[in-house]
């Protein structure tokens, strides 16, 4: 029987068998309303009028039910690609439904998807992802902030990059097939924040530190007191492998940055495409440790500065730099040491008001907006105006470290009041800007002036103020962090939601917002719980780019390579393959049966289990478990799994497939029998 | 300052204010519309028109978002726990929305609610939930068959039960606070599948084998050549404590059982009250292991007798043998072996239709209904029927075990022809049945005799049939296991999802479909992506019956025993205790400051934090984490968190609260530094 055959033979023909008629009665049923769309017609019109009346609706709530509602079948029109925060991973939501479509697990393991559960390819990118000269084996992550992949300032759709705050990392997403394929344990990095972002053609994933780790001491490790001798930021520039997406670790670099909290960060793209911008903050180096007096607390002696300094980064000077050999090999990666950085014109300051957060450059790349929490302006500044400055030398002296200060009334555009903690700002193609009100629990809709490339004459003004509950932290328009913005959704990422859902605990969801940004005045349209882990930031993009994302893979494929398999084995060729205490099992996986179905072995035992899910079908996925032994995998259509066992206890534990697949998915099981 | 006064002077005020505004402002909104519902306004009702016009809604997809949306603010008046299958978690859901409100972590580690990171209450509940005696370090279940606590046979809102169906286990959570308190390694279970259920006043908590273990052999390990003599199921009845919830091992006990795939099962209750049925398959004890003959694998040999065995179990005289001392210790838990169990009457059976899947019992408790997916009936057995059978030894002889027959005919009340794949079965409030069907993907519903105490007159008779998409396995309906079903919705636990939702890899979404029960005809509402786990059944209970559920713990819980810790720490209190290499940091946590937040320690010492988070707001959540070693909590306000750190690595660490909590939440960190 052939492969097709095979297929045509399972259950699952009656269920595509099935799916056909159910498209025809689908079918039928809207011929019966053939040629009037529901709503046109006055009575059924009524009925909704009924319903709308029956759930007691009042408000714009029917309008958030039907601008959000997503009918079943139909596919959203946007991707969300959120982090997870703590959670480790990252989410994917369709917009407007605001609909969970998969969580995809980075740092953290997940055993769906059998991430970390046995599967070398999942145990590789997890064991390489953390460097054991730095840290104790990682289990977890602070994803925060995800980078798509541009082309031209355009999301493209191939890959997803996400930073691991917690521990300094970077992490790779391949959106073929929604896996992870790299983490990178980023030298000289304790916690980061810096991004991820992208260059406008993916040259770079840049992520900087956020605390600075003392790695210039000898030995690594300096107590506090030798903060501002030995303790250094950096800031990274990875350089991305254009057929694959990876890192290239030996086309990256770092740049010695002074030991200041450095926050978040952005690229610059057209006319400031060939920069980087980050904030920072505790420029004052406040380290906290005072038990007896809280005004020596870190957020208070954290706060003392009026202004702290936006870095300004050349990253194409920074590539001479590094090209011309001026760097020094800092714990494996090279590293522009902050006076090279200063002299060769790669690293500037501008003041901006103290302890800002986001840093944001607007979609012509003319402007950066920056908000600082604690002031209630947006101040922007202009590329122009900065370029101008560095080149006039139009300094206001140097930092402690330094590094040059552009004078911040030469490179400042505009103040704009916005409101009460104003974090950070996300745009639309129309010239307007949005920023997130922390204090106020709102967003605020500000026009650009008339550089932003629209909307010529329009003056740098708040023009709408939308409450929302409660607490925003990061928002998200659609492309609305790209060189070409839809706008048209807002995504409010409330970090608190209180009383906004019904309790489930003490641990409560947060919130995101859906606000819908047609018209002059935003609406909130529907609330979705997050109560899964808290995502800082997401990125949303047009669901028709995503044109690489495969529904099955190539017969025998190997996720981490997507290439053929050496272990890929054909239906006939099953087998065992027994070299003293090391056995090798070729195994065949389809519906509903594992080939071979009992694997008996001796305890001590080295057992490799080589699963080649020979299926074609999308969505034909067959889960691998053995009781007893933490072994869990997903082998999706196509997948070749390879999965390690060391025979340490005796038994018979009965090894099934843990994904549902057909009528006779209880009866796909077999035997690993473990001798005593 | 008191702890009120420095929770009005935190940052949080100006939200909670905000709050209060919000509401006023949403009060005024509403008084814009004042007396007229919007709906009832045609020229509103015209914008609806225009709305789903411009959205191109066919068919019935209007009514299905305006029938499934639940405002921003409101809440959903049913929640689904739903199990997350082989990732190991449950899920919390709202109905009608569907959306997600928390994923509570069991069998596997989480991050973001810092489950298993380090904190003392986790890893504990972790650690204890595996034997070694029997299991490696287990890091993941594969959760079916969740079981809310009931009081006469009706939800109490109180507790939650899940079996972890790859390693023999069970868990369970406490309701107030949403979090897993226990997790039970069962003695001489491989894998489990029937349960968990409870029984009617959560006397017990019952779950059985699935595939059997060679418990009875010398050593525990017998070949499979050595099957029918040495490896047995078991049925086990976990005796709940009633004041916590907790499996109390010293009343609990099992039943020794052939060894069979033991499957499906299910409480009596009213009419049946004492009974526990179980399904079962491969009685003809099916082992595969043929690699060239096709015939002989276990999917095919396992199906070929025509009847298997539903298990009919008399608990209470099976609690009468318990007292009477007739038991044997059973590595760890006391046994009724087989012998004993039919000659005390403890257990018999019942010929059912080959390798059914589902049984179910009505709510009056009359009826059990099988359904056999190779067989397109339900067979509805009748407890009177049966009870009359035993009574009078109405044999067909005994099984190879010496285990009475029941007569079928005896006990068969109604065959009811449904579909193809008939697996499960839910009810409504109104004598109504609703039965998967997996092989015709679709649903079937059906008015259940006479003696179901609703539709006198109502005959054996298949109703409705409602196509869904796609492979439906469960399905769910308000309440629709208790005496006292609502009906009203109906979740359909699809194991497909093919093209239903946008590409988002190789591994695609389950789908949960939200099915409209009001009304004579059955309609799809909604689709809902499962993206995160494989649900495989779920529970739906009134969200007003969820009392015990708490928003906030008192000051100075521990969450294991809900009571006070010994190591809360009074605002003011927050010390470091140093003894020789033991470190004891008690700290307290609140907005935005750890008190100590620099600790310094020398290499090779123990630490052990001891966390008090003061806050008393609802929500005021903060996280605790340890880049490079591995640490991450959440400590949710009132609660007190111990986590114990081998300085194993030198360095600097910036510690840092993990879940964003203020607007000077980034400066809420410190540093844990390691001296060389």
């Amino acid at each position: 029987m052939s492969e097709s055959e095979k297929v045509a033979a399972s259950p699952m023909k009656a269920t595509v068998s099935r799916r056909s008629a159910i498209g025809m009665m689908a079918g039928g049923a809207a011929a019966g309303v053939v040629g009037a769309r529901i709503g046109q017609s006055s009575s059924t019109s009524g009925n909704y009028e009924d319903i709308i009346d029956a759930r007691g609706f009042t408000g714009n709530w029917a309008e958030g039910a039907l601008k959000s509602f997503v009918p079943p079948g139909e596919f959203d029109p946007y991707f969300i690609f959120a982090s997870g925060g703590h959670s480790g991973q990252m989410f994917v939501l369709g917009c407007p439904s605001m609909r969970l479509l998969k969580a995809i697990p980075v740092f953290t393991r997940e055993a769906w998807q059998g991430y970390g559960f046995g599967s070398d390819q999942s145990e590789s990118v997890l064991r390489e992802g953390f460097d054991p000269s730095k840290s104790e084996p990682l289990g977890w992550g602070d994803t925060h902030h995800p980078a798509l992949s541009e082309t031209e300032g355009d999301y493209d759709g191939r890959w997803l990059y996400i930073n691991d705050r917690a521990n300094g990392r970077i992490a790779m997403i391949d959106l073929a097939d929604f896996k992870t394929k790299q983490i990178i344990d980023l030298p000289n990095l304790g916690t980061s924040h810096g991004g991820c972002f992208v260059t406008p053609n993916s040259e770079y994933v840049h992520i900087s530190s956020m605390t600075p780790s003392p790695y210039l001491a000898p030995g690594g490790y300096a107590p506090l007191s030798d903060y501002a001798k030995y303790y250094r930021g950096a800031s990274c520039w990875m350089a991305i492998d254009q057929e694959t997406g990876r890192i290239d670790m030996d086309r990256s670099f770092q740049i010695e940055l002074p030991p200041y909290t450095q926050d978040l960060a952005d690229a610059g793209k057209l006319s400031s495409f060939g920069f980087g911008f980050i904030n920072s903050y505790n420029t004052e180096m406040a380290i906290g440790g005072d038990l007896e007096d809280p005004k020596k607390a870190l957020e208070s002696t954290a706060i003392a500065n009026d202004f702290d300094f936006l870095h300004v980064i050349d990253w194409q000077k920074a590539e001479q730099v590094v090209a011309d050999g001026k760097t020094e090999d800092m714990n494996g990666i090279r590293m522009i040491r902050l006076d090279v950085a200063v002299a060769e014109g790669v690293l500037h300051f501008v003041p901006e008001p103290r302890n800002p957060h986001g840093v944001d450059v607007n979609p012509t790349g003319d402007y950066m907006v920056v908000s600082g929490k604690l002031d209630p302006h947006a101040s922007v500044f202009s590329i122009e105006k900065i370029k101008a400055a560095i080149a006039a030398e139009d300094y206001d002296g140097t930092d402690d470290f330094g590094v040059p200060i552009l004078k911040m009334e030469s490179c400042l555009e505009a103040l704009v009041e916005l409101g009460n903690g104003p974090l950070h700002t996300q745009f639309d193609g129309d010239g307007n800007a949005y920023t997130s009100l922390f204090v106020d629990s709102a967003v605020a809709k500000w026009t650009l002036g008339p550089k932003a490339g629209v909307g010529e004459g329009k003056t740098w003004t708040k023009v709408d103020h939308l409450p929302v509950n409660y607490n925003i932290g990061h928002l998200c328009s659609a492309e609305g962090d790209t060189v070409n913005p839809d706008g048209k959704y807002l995504i409010a990422l409330n970090k608190w939601s209180i009383d906004r859902f019904p309790p489930v605990g003490t641990l409560h969801p947060q919130n995101f917002q859906l606000i819908d940004l047609d018209g002059d005045k935003m609406s909130v349209l529907a609330d979705m719980p997050i109560g899964f882990g808290e995502p800082h930031y997401t990125q949303m993009i047009k669901a028709d780019k995503l044109v690489h994302t495969l529904r099955v893979y190539e017969p025998g494929t190997d996720p981490l390579t997507m290439s053929k398999s050496r272990f890929a084995t054909d239906p006939g060729d099953a087998r065992i393959d027994v070299n003293g205490t090391n056995v090798d099992v070729f195994a065949t996986v389809m519906r509903s049966h594992f080939t071979p179905d009992v694997v008996e072995v001796n305890l001590g035992d080295t057992v490799r289990f080589h699963l080649t899910n020979i299926e074609t079908t999308p969505d034909a996925t067959h889960g691998f478990a053995i009781p007893g032994y933490n072994v869990e995998s997903s082998i999706d259509p196509g997948e070749v799994v390879s999965i390690e066992v060391k025979a340490t206890r005796p038994g018979a534990f009965a090894m099934y497939c843990s994904e549902f697949c057909s009528a006779l998915h209880l009866e796909m099981q077999g035997w690993f029998l473990v001798k005593p």
